[in-house]
């Protein structure tokens, strides 16, 4: 499978509810009405200072896909009537969409996509564009905390085994576009180009064992006749002293590089590369992992680590697993109408977004205001229009970023955030968001 | 897409290391050792009390689909030798696997799978084993939980905005499994066969507002044309009391149901029950919605509500996104290895395993021992075999159970457990594990 091309029809990763509502709305005739729905977090994980915008060339891609054929409409069958079922097999979202480039960062209630078109086309469309932005903008949250931690240094995303096997090369991309160099997931290497890595696991060790014990150098060995000096080797199976000692004599001073999974990893490492100039291995790379979060990754920041493999932390989100997106409808036929009940209150009205920068850089606030006014006054700063077209009349708009220019965004956007935006602990959002009435 | 039947090839949900670690051993001839890996838990999630098994068939589905063909070796050409390839090319697993039932329930050290055969042919299905398990298990736990929380009342699964797109449907599965009744997710109902469930979001009310103000009875009446008067009626869009008038007003004391999302359900619940019961509408069920877990589930048991909606907590595992299990290799041609790492000790040996029970069906440990021994003494109590075969020489055994009989097993599993093994607050496992050497 390739995920990109071979994911197939997607039509029915949809809530019933959306298409009971549309069955109701073309009945009486509001399906055609013509609506704005946006797509925006109320708020911020619990203490995160900014989110990441991740998933939407992904949900460009699943929207092309969203089609029903004669399988997809035999389940809608079941709950809906004959007009509905005619409807949907001709659908095929007609409307425009603009949205927050891939790889942006987002605070509280930014207008992260407008979705417009009639009530029938847009409604469907709910739970395929949250589910995509929901994980995979989690993801990348995540993971730029733990990329801004690392300060440079190599990370190598690993947790494929610890979220849903489809959700895995999702997980690696996002990973890779807020600035992870490298995915286990060869899912991932195929479907969106991310550049794979991964040598070696406690098993190969193992399993050069006999009844008269382990025989750490055959594995060694082994590994390094099939993979190169170049490779990294698994040091801590039994003993990491005595491996390490195994290692260079096995590969020699060129050695590229040891793994250690377990134990005090910033005392370990500091000792192995004791161990490892001693041995005139100077060059040898010290890799670490092992239930890595952002917290461990920056109390490792002055040791001699040079490369972090992390896993659980980062597929599940680091403590916030889904991003909490959610998408209202704002418009209808150009009147803002919005919930009026306790705490879950949206704003009516189409809106765009303008975010405000010092002269060097720094973003300094959020502007979020109705579509039909002027942009707000720049009183000195530099403005950047925070909406850019995705689709127009039913199709993508040419030009999208790539996997790698939005890699870019993410990195210019974490030099933009003020210092305190940076800091790993809980705090308010980096910028205020200022919104127009 | 058929999630089930048209996942396409499986072969690439793999960690890289697996094939490198393939190409080693090889390379070396040890790739031809018979082994052992185990799937199992060190520790259940925090202050949980037990798990549940899921995944498995998905698993079994899986594995049939593990095949490399030519789009799959050009990935693993990026880093390996022709002799792997070649390998690659061939691949079926030829082995056996045996493993506790999906349905069944788990504790820490529960050897979940056991999958014999070569190295070459065992150590490749790591990732893909690990991630359907752990995803599935992680859900399916946390289901159990507000199931039993909800002491028999209906529950509905509507979180497939806040997971991943293709991850929803295994979540409404595991969901399902548990003890829930339905689904919102309609890739799940076609996939699964769960029953699909969903009326109308706030978006359907909006929709019918205009300049002058909002026209809540006109999207009730249309709802019920539409859906007839059995649906449930969303009443919190404005005003809640003036919603529950106008749904009866519309619709009669005949209303299936009308839905809070917001606010404070339990008041809430208690006082549209007062309200539907004076104008009659007794028969009229309420269904609540809106950040739910298992506690706000069972803060609500002594309120008048009829139906759980459970989106976020349940599809993030309420709070355990992953179940943790990892899979080693603990068997190489007849001897028990095992690493010695702090805190990451796995036990050597291919194991066995039985739960004890008293007459009454309540269970007081589970024995976990060397599969060449034989079983513990039964000390009076009932005595049943955890491993059951899946797979023998690389076929699934007939017979696996449905999804209807895995939810059965659930059901019977947390009838099974000692009352303190249902409560919600933080504790050790229902049951001790006994390691026999």
């Amino acid at each position: 499978m390739d995920l990109r091309d071979g994911v197939g029809n997607t039509a029915l990763l949809t809530d019933q509810y959306e298409l009971t509502m549309l069955a109701a709305a073309l009945a009486d005739g509001s399906a055609h009405r013509h609506c704005t729905f946006e797509l925006f977090a109320r708020r911020l994980p619990h203490g995160r200072r900014y989110g990441v915008v991740a998933g939407t060339a992904r949900l460009l891609d699943a929207l092309e896909q969203f089609r029903f054929g004669e399988p997809e409409l035999a389940i809608v069958a079941g709950f809906s009537d004959a007009t509905t079922i005619e409807w949907l097999r001709d659908y095929r979202f007609t409307g425009d969409i603009d949205g927050y480039a891939e790889g942006d960062l987002y605070f509280p209630g930014s207008p992260i996509l407008s979705v417009r078109g009639s009530f029938a086309e847009c409604v469907v469309l709910e739970t395929l564009a949250l589910s995509i932005l929901n994980h995979d903008s989690a993801i990348a949250s995540a993971a730029a905390r733990m990329v801004s931690a690392a300060a440079g240094r190599r990370m190598i995303e690993m947790g494929s085994r610890r979220t849903h096997e489809l959700a895995a090369p999702s997980s690696s991309r996002a990973a890779y576009l807020a600035g992870f160099d490298a995915t286990s997931n060869l899912e991932a290497v195929r479907t969106f180009g991310v550049p794979g890595a991964g040598t070696s696991a406690h098993a190969f060790t193992l399993l050069h064992s006999a009844a008269d014990g382990a025989h750490e150098a055959a594995a060694f060995r082994s590994q390094v006749e099939a993979l190169g000096v170049g490779t990294t080797l698994l040091v801590d199976t039994f003993d990491i002293t005595a491996g390490v000692a195994t290692a260079i004599e096995v590969a020699g001073p060129r050695l590229g590089g040891v793994r250690i999974d377990s134990g005090d990893l910033g005392v370990l490492a500091r000792q192995v590369r004791d161990q490892l100039d001693g041995l005139g291995a100077t060059e040898t790379r010290i890799v670490v992992s092992g239930d890595l979060d952002e917290y461990a990754i920056a109390a490792l920041r002055a040791e001699p680590v040079d490369v972090y493999g992390v896993g659980t932390s980062l597929v599940t989100g680091s403590g916030a697993p889904t991003a909490g997106m959610v998408y209202k409808l704002v418009e209808v036929e150009g009147v803002p109408v919005a919930k009026r009940s306790s705490h879950k209150e949206s704003r009516g009205g189409t809106k765009k977004a303008v975010r405000l920068a010092r002269g060097t850089g720094t973003i300094v606030e959020e502007i979020v205001y109705p579509a039909a006014s002027d942009p707000p006054a720049a009183n000195g700063f530099e403005v950047r229009e925070l909406l850019v077209p995705l689709v127009r009349g039913g199709k993508v708009v040419d030009g999208q970023p790539t996997l790698a220019d939005s890699r870019k965004l993410v990195s210019r956007g974490l030099v933009s955030l003020p210092w305190e935006g940076l800091k790993l602990s809980d705090g308010d959002p980096a910028i205020p968001t200022t919104f127009v009435p």
